[in-house]
């Protein structure tokens, strides 16, 4: 069953690479005067700034910081660039901190050059070694499957069923699991994992957007609620069935959208959110 | 454990579409001086040829001609559109008949304006529509799994577990399963899925090419084998204790490589078959 229509924009996040041409300070401003209440955090949008400043800035515009994006990237054939990427994954735990977000979201990454397999070894032991210093910062880390078309160098995580295996071997409430609809619509046991990510605790972040027919690039074609052939109502419903009452995260990469007049595309997210999530 | 090495051709198939730039007819001379023992003829390559008499000239080549690529599509919202389908895959039949081949596969089909449970089970009554006049004309369906980036227009059955769910659930000796290791090779669950497939005796049709990172096209930017990050070896080695002994078909599409000189082309493929599959 589809889920309740949504009536307000009481939920509605973005992340400010969906309207990647603001600035950070410009997506603020603009998301609190139309009325958008989440607002996750790519961390380029942070470079050259200070975090704990940018944090209050957007708390002082009416903002919940829902998340950081993004850490992970843990596989690689080399040891020393694995070890880079522990640090880097600690660097975004502290700038969360700083930040003044509890959730960071792992895009668990790949290396063509390895076996799935061991990419999915290193991304585990990856999550521990830094698991106690999320913990300690009272940081959640959610792991997030990614569509199989990125398994090349993305993420070896490429099932909810993975990412719920990988969330239940690690056991703790620092783990969860965010779940991006453009990444598990197409998988014929979707509403089964939906259900045991929420039964075990681990439903930690709900991301939007659509699917369009045809998809003209693998990274940056992404289409907004509507537009494509995810049933995003349905999915919200297996969501909230599973206990999840947070933000639904318009999550959209598009060379297109981002052409356009942000203010006008902001609009129809609006729009669209409404009438299509 | 992966595969045995290949030291000869004799397993070799090519696809018609592997060498688009020739015609059947050049394809066949090129293949056959080549040593190349198998061919897969896409339907486009038929084209106002007498079939019959194409047939004869692939086997008087010394080609087997390995299968009849390819029907299905069976979904759409519309009644007429399905039915208009049903007649295209009873036409398919007719061609494999008239060229001589024992094998069609089925990519399966997809439409974005319904939902994929939908889609799903129109492919599975298109089949059962179909299945008499394949078993009076001995020809075996293969159902063909696709990768979960076609799941929006090209097919709904993008898990070899959904391959194999529904090729057990036709029950019969004119149903078989195409593994193509481009669609299945991320899938955590593959290994298992192949002995499954074997064991049920659905294991019908091999297809091999690579993953390139970066993937340029959702279409037309397949690797030849060894220029991407399949472990295609690994995967042969699965499908062979699975009791496959069938032939290795070589299924490329990139425009890249179609802009280079085939002869050339050709020889590289040789090469790569015996390297790295």
């Amino acid at each position: 069953m589809d889920a309740k229509p949504l009536n307000d924009l009481s939920q509605l996040c973005i992340h400010t690479i969906t309207t990647k041409p603001w600035s950070i300070e410009e997506a603020a401003k603009n998301f609190s005067t139309e009325g958008v209440k989440g607002i996750t955090v790519w961390r380029d949008a942070l470079a050259n700034r200070n975090i704990k400043q940018t944090g209050q800035l957007l708390r002082d515009n009416g903002l919940n910081i829902v998340s950081l994006c993004r850490s992970g990237f843990f596989p690689n054939k080399e040891k020393q660039k694995r070890k880079a990427a522990i640090d880097d994954n600690l660097k975004a735990i502290e700038e969360a901190s700083e930040l003044g977000t509890a959730l960071i979201v792992l895009v668990c990454g790949a290396d063509p050059s390895q076996s799935l397999e061991e990419s999915r070894k290193q991304i585990q032991e990856g999550i521990k070694i830094i698991l106690p210093q999320a913990k300690a910062a009272g940081i959640k880390l959610a792991i997030e499957p990614l569509h199989p078309m990125y398994a090349d160098n993305r993420s070896a995580v490429n099932t909810l069923e993975q990412a719920n295996d990988m969330a239940e071997a690690l056991n703790s409430k620092s783990i969860g699991v965010a779940v991006d609809v453009y990444h598990v619509w197409w998988d014929p046991d979707l509403e089964q994992q939906v259900k045991r990510c929420g039964q075990n605790g681990n439903l930690s972040a709900f991301h939007i957007c659509d699917w369009k027919t045809p998809t003209l690039d693998l990274l940056n074609d992404r289409g907004q609620m509507g537009e494509g052939c995810i049933n995003i109502k349905q999915i919200r419903g297996w969501v909230e069935d599973a206990g999840f009452n947070g933000f639904n995260e318009v999550e959209i990469f598009s060379s297109a959208l981002w052409k356009e007049d942000q203010h006008h595309f902001l609009h129809k997210i609006k729009e669209n959110y409404l009438k299509y999530s």
